[in-house]
């Protein structure tokens, strides 16, 4: 019998130094809400998605690439850009065939943190695309990092539970040597019958930061399974469908 | 209303930089086992417990204080040392009065960086002595950072279960803004019925490395509420009972 290839869960990107990702798919998490908005807007059909790490990063690739800029700092559109962090200000009609330069601080921090460690393959997961995201790693047969993008290096509670989400679904396929994987999977089947309701029973840190921005919507929409369901790569800079 | 003290938990030593400790009382928390060892030995009527972070360390303070030096690599008591880490190696009639010098590497070193960064206070924390943990915290109205160990780094379960029992018994009286603390208290409650089933079921890899060296018996009496119910203090590079 042929060994299973390893699955890890890193809760926070101040963990992901302790694991060697050079032979794994690297699953980027950032449940509220870059990697939610991602998928949906690649969904919708944009042409890419290239995340930067700065709002002046964000303004200087968005003039090269005649790309629509977007981030939010606070809860309200960055200065200097166009659009905010909303899966909802991406529909088809509006993202279609366009370039989407987005500035996120976790999400792109950790993408550049696995790159830097030499990940084989990363790759983007939200509850959105949770489908894909599964049948990608069942297909690789590789080994395996949910890397969560937490909040400033704080542990968060929705990215934890899409990476038990994750290990829920694909777990008889991986060897699985990793706490923190079994307390996300263990998180998610307590939470997964109204995964809303657990975020706001849970006192949730974004959950509140997030209703506070009147954003209950977008909340429950990122957690949704399937609404936006394909798989976004990051290939020389962007990330696009494959 | 006065506002409440805060209350945090860091499942990792590599995620408590992330925290200012300086106004809190640092709970140090490795259950599987050197915090439940220690309060063992001092509930046993051991004078002092120092704990050091190696071997030759060890030796040498042992040396200097006539005191038992005690620690384990790789399941085995390590080479120059002459007791082990469980718990059952110290009963009263062995114990009393005397000092252990304890070597053990995720603990210490927590210790050290909560001292480092100025903590007000740091006690010992173990399911053996949950009440006396919680009917400190309460006591005293400060700031709390529960500090697990983990496993060179990496999160672990039980800790975070025996953080989680501490939320669920003190959190009334604190403003809980972590979602670590809330993950924390929901594992615990799914798993309290039965914590070392619990572990089993999850597949800890504590539980599984234990296991392997033929100590159940030391995993179910860690797991424990109450058995040693006495308050560990770290004072002057000693841990006593205050």
């Amino acid at each position: 019998m042929s060994k299973k290839p390893s699955l890890y869960t890193s809760l926070s990107p101040a963990l992901l130094h302790l694991y060697d990702i050079s032979n794994s798919v690297v699953v980027v998490i950032d449940i509220l809400r870059a990697t939610s908005t991602i998928t949906t807007a690649l969904y919708n059909g944009a042409k890419e998605v290239i995340p930067v790490d700065s709002v002046s990063r964000c303004i200087e690739i968005g003039k090269h690439v005649s790309g629509i800029t977007a981030g939010e700092r606070d809860g309200k559109i960055a200065e200097g850009l166009s659009y905010g962090n909303s899966p909802f200000e991406y529909p088809e009609e509006f993202i279609k065939g366009k370039t989407l330069v987005l500035t996120t601080t976790n999400g792109t921090k950790l993408l550049h943190m696995a790159l830097d460690k030499g990940a084989k393959e990363i790759i983007i997961g939200a509850f959105t695309n949770l489908s894909s995201v599964c049948n990608h790693l069942l297909e690789m047969k590789k080994d395996v990092m949910l890397a969560c993008a937490a909040w400033k290096d704080r542990v968060n509670l929705e990215d934890t539970l899409f990476a038990g989400a994750v290990v829920s679904k694909v777990k008889e396929h991986f060897d699985i040597n990793c706490d923190s994987s079994h307390m996300a999977e263990s998180l998610y089947n307590v939470g997964k019958s109204d995964l809303y309701e657990f975020l706001k029973s849970n006192d949730a840190s974004h959950y509140h930061r997030l209703t506070g921005f009147g954003l209950e919507k977008d909340i429950r929409y990122c957690l949704t399974e399937d609404v936006a369901d394909i798989l976004p790569v990051y290939i020389d800079g962007k990330l696009i469908i494959e």
